[in-house]
């Protein structure tokens, strides 16, 4: 499934979000039916992975998700993470700062949730907020989001140096499919409660966000932290992308079972002669 | 499922542990596969119980899993809770205390924890080991221990008061269920991992664990908070138990998601006249 990668952002930069498009399924083309499928691997291999992290406890994953509303943010941590031992995810849902928050730096409250050794965590947005609405809104100028662009890529530097597996996902859906979402919401009674009339105004900003967010992916993409811009007017094709993407990364940090050190023998006829 | 609720421990206690046979299947006599069938059924109700929980944002549930070593603990959480959006569940584990959680009262750590509205947070582990192993070694005496008791007992009336609903479960294995156990983890190279000598010696106080778990169980039980003692020699017939607990306790929460109390009509009429 290498093919995903190509979702990657160089660290140089270069991504255009105009020319990316949210119906792309090139990757993948048997349809829907065998995504499901490879899914359910997928599902399977992510779960004996993360056992393995969590057995072995030297290294740490940190998964971001950020998206415009109705972006799919929310299924997608479901349909990637359901069915792993809830014992080794967290999830970490960042919503508008409390007073506390805000009272400290924009990275405080991330911090205080990154993974632990042997942790997956993940965030339902994040600190790239502070980029993107607080940019889009006009509370921070050009120089500040710059500046704010270094600290992100110091403070994940860190992160990374330090031991922790960094990827970020950022899914793209594209104007129409924001309406269809939108009046899904307002026409299914189950799905109303999840409904805010201030969508509606954050929609005509939605050239803004673009631009906020093709300049914040493109700023912030590094080696060891890099962006994958996914394709996501079709959630199975999303969800298949970055259940890939995980697996792989997941593959790539050549975990192993702890060994025991010692001979266990002992130990076994001491029961045994009970 | 009714019947399972026989294992709950009434508030004026009585709960005598050498009563209770951990091979137990008086609840469900159809075996293991119709117990499997079943216990993917209450999965997915469990699941959208879950949803809703998290959607009307009102309630707040708490599972504690107490056992002793090799009771199966983290067998429980993993097939009860996976299928569960991780984003609604959140599982604490409390190891030994660092020196910053020793430096606070036992509670500290725990309070911190505990759910917000809207979610579920389990506990491997709790304060109840400050009233367990900590008693078996003789760190804390009679007294202290009765004093203990009665603080819980005030902790968890204020959570619930305050609109947490609190299940808790002693897993019940028997001595020599729990050697097997051991066995397994010496004799399968993938469990070797998780073979610690010191259970060998904790083994040697199963009496004095014994002891302690019903003491504990029978001062701590209460409406608001009840201990079930769960059979749990055979796993599908304990993951069954906690499942049909579980699923009918939330089932009495008469959750509903949460109604659109604005007229929606405006904002379809906004969207398609874009």
């Amino acid at each position: 499934m290498a093919g995903f990668e190509k979702y990657r952002i160089p660290p140089e930069g270069g991504f255009k979000i105009a020319k990316l498009d949210a119906d792309d399924r090139s990757c993948f083309k048997d349809g829907k039916e065998k995504a499901q499928e490879r899914i359910l691997k997928l599902r399977a291999e992510l779960a004996g992975l993360q056992e393995m992290l969590y057995a072995e406890g030297k290294q740490r994953l940190l998964v971001v998700f950020q998206a415009i509303d109705t972006g799919g943010k929310d299924g997608t941590i479901r349909a990637v993470f359901e069915g792993v031992n809830p014992q080794g995810v967290k999830v970490a849902s960042f919503k508008a700062p409390t007073p506390l928050e805000l009272a400290h730096d924009y990275l405080w409250r991330v911090h205080a949730c990154v993974p632990a050794r042997g942790e997956i965590v993940v965030f339902n947005r994040s600190h790239y907020e502070d980029v993107l609405i607080v940019r889009v809104k006009g509370w921070i100028d050009a120089d500040e989001t710059k500046r704010r662009y270094r600290q992100i890529r110091d403070f994940e530097r860190m992160l990374a140096e330090e031991g922790t597996t960094i990827l970020k996902f950022y899914l793209h859906i594209s104007k129409d499919e924001q309406k269809e979402r939108l009046l899904e919401r307002i026409d299914i009674p189950e799905k109303q409660w999840k409904f805010n009339p201030a969508d509606l105004e954050e929609r005509k900003l939605w050239d803004d966000y673009q631009r906020a967010f093709e300049d914040a992916l493109n700023e912030t993409s590094a080696h060891t932290a890099p962006w994958y811009a996914i394709p996501a007017n079709r959630n199975w094709y999303r969800n298949l992308a970055v259940l890939s993407i995980l697996v792989d990364t997941l593959k790539g940090l050549k975990m192993s079972y702890p060994k025991q050190t010692e001979d266990l023998a002992p130990y076994r006829q001491r029961l045994l002669a009970e």
